[in-house]
């Protein structure tokens, strides 16, 4: 692949990764690429004000009272018309159809709050404490059929105290996911210049 | 429990981790507590005599042959004899029975190298590997009835390369593991003097 990565981030609530991930882009952090659009599936989400204020298209797709593989038709459309080719998820709480994953082959990232394969769909941080983990972290990897099982691309190690609450807990790993999807963002567009 | 916390090893190998826990005693680093005996269910395992030219007691309980309950009786047994209160095993490759675990509830660790609940059971760092984990680890652990997943006491992450070997990444985690182990120990028995 060459020329400019043209990237869409999916969203649901306050997409706090995207907006990391934007200013990733914006601070010159990752090297040709840019976000072209910020799609989410929630009409209140609060991530799409974020991302207007640092000047990203921004499109709320409802979700609600349609099929999946309808809502997901549209929003694979949208992408496409904008020339997206990484589509990025930050808090995406709708599983893609198998369509949507079949349209950009490899090129779907998530990330996750714990070390993958340990503590794997919802409520990671929850899980993790629940286990009695002393070490979390977050991994960001393809999305594939599987629940958080796709190629893992990039992970980080984070601590876990006794004395930390899910919202402790979520806040220090939260801060590394920032840091680790760019990076990973970033590795992977150098990879595609390289090609 | 007070006094001394008289620690029995079980090994099956060349029994890395149990020399660690052995200097580690031996160096103070884990005051208040010796290793009382190391058995080997295997006659020629390479750790016996290493466990003896540091001056600990040795004692081969062969297990070809036998039930597993039998064995472990005598095992238990012998660890009973000599007054131990804490277990570890180190590499030893018999599943104990559950009245083995019954004899010596809560006291028993073991220490596993991957960060679990990731990569249970055998060949740890070809799964990791194998599932292209980013970040390894170990793990020291209660013992239970489970596939080691008993309650976690200590885990340290090990970065995963690239261009990693399964003998290459163990070595990097064994390193990890004999400083983690004893520092486990220590830990526990710390908490011991203090109830």
């Amino acid at each position: 692949m060459t020329g400019q990565v043209r990237i869409g981030i999916l969203i649901s609530g306050r997409g706090s990764n995207m907006v990391a991930l934007v200013e990733a882009m914006q601070d010159g952090r990752v090297p040709n690429a840019q976000v072209a659009v910020v799609i989410s599936d929630q009409l209140q989400a609060a991530g799409l004000a974020a991302a207007r204020e640092r000047g990203i298209e921004t499109l709320p797709i409802e979700r609600d009272g349609r099929k999946r593989v309808d809502h997901d038709r549209e929003v694979v459309a949208a992408l496409k018309e904008r020339g997206v080719n990484l589509v990025c998820l930050a808090g995406y709480m709708r599983v893609l159809s198998s369509e949507f994953i079949a349209a950009f082959p490899n090129r779907i990232l998530n990330i996750h709050p714990s070390l993958l394969p340990s503590f794997p769909g919802l409520d990671a941080q929850r899980q993790a404490l629940a286990h009695g983990a002393k070490i979390s972290g977050c991994t960001v990897h393809f999305v594939d059929e599987t629940l958080d099982g796709g190629p893992i691309i990039a992970q980080r190690a984070v601590p876990v105290s006794e004395d930390d609450t899910v919202e402790t807990l979520s806040a220090r790993i939260l801060a590394q996911e920032h840091d680790l999807y760019a990076e990973a963002v970033a590795s992977l567009v150098k990879d595609d210049r390289r090609e």
